[in-house]
């Protein structure tokens, strides 16, 4: 899974059945790349969120009749080095 | 999901079967970089789309015998900061 | 899907089953990158041509017993900006 | 397979039900670039590990429930030039 | 399919079940990136092969039992220009 920034809402009024329902959020890598995830578990902007891709994004966003390739699958709180 | 803009349209006498019906568009990253994808939205040339990639092209797309990578999922009207 | 270029064939005697009958294309994309693409399309050296990968190249390539992760879909023909 | 190096634990308090009951892990490639990885084999920060991504991740976690796109597959010891 | 050439055999006695009965090949890319494979076509240090990866790796591999997500899928001999 990827670390990325949450930045914002996508409005998109013409859009494919498979998106339907969906909350689309513009996220941006540590590198500056923007991608489109869906958002299951209601993250703001600013937060940094780690993201599932391909077919394991359709699983972890809740409803398999999502036709996603990236969804939010947590907001970090932080990371620590074991030991 | 990734963000592209429409470039045009591909012409391809001799393809597979599996893209038999689907009207092909040249779609640009932000860098520039070229992909082909299905359009089952109806984008016209310029307008900034997100495209599903991967097995959740193929769902996306709206005809499972479609066999694409890469499907525009939606028109961008535009994107917002959250709050 | 992805835009490349048909340089010549593979030769591999020693091969997994899953490529047993199948023709080998070494493709260069516009950055210079080689690959490795089943062509079921009959492409020729030169040839621009448009490739499906991951899944998607199993089902293109038209026998689902081929192992492929890339299939030549198509050749270019043109593109055209629209309108 | 990629080879990556174990940085740390990730917290997350807020996530998705697919990553419910597992560790989440924080890994660099040899480049810098951080992934995060869940971790069946009990690895410690230092360890150099092999991962397997994709739906590949899904099934090498043993559990086929857990929605993850990256999974630590083994601790390597070491690897040596053949001959 | 991508073509890397084989380094050498990697070392894991922790691994998950997945890779138990595999041989794990260390490869690498022209521009020197390494991977780890599954390779059931026995090739030698310094041979250059071309690879199946995402699902598809797992079907080449002979055993999809194997959680791969790379595989050697044959030796090349050589490649030549069409025509």
């Amino acid at each position: 899974m990827e670390i990325m920034q949450v930045m914002g809402s996508l409005v998109c009024t013409n859009r494919v059945e498979g998106f339907a329902h969906q909350n689309l959020r513009i996220l941006r890598t540590p590198k500056g790349k923007l991608s489109v995830a869906v958002d299951p578990v209601g993250a703001s902007a600013g937060n940094w969120v780690f993201t599932a891709s391909g077919s394991a994004a359709r699983f972890a966003c809740g409803d398999p009749d999502t036709h996603t390739d990236l969804t939010i699958a947590g907001i970090i709180d932080f990371w620590e080095r074991d030991g």
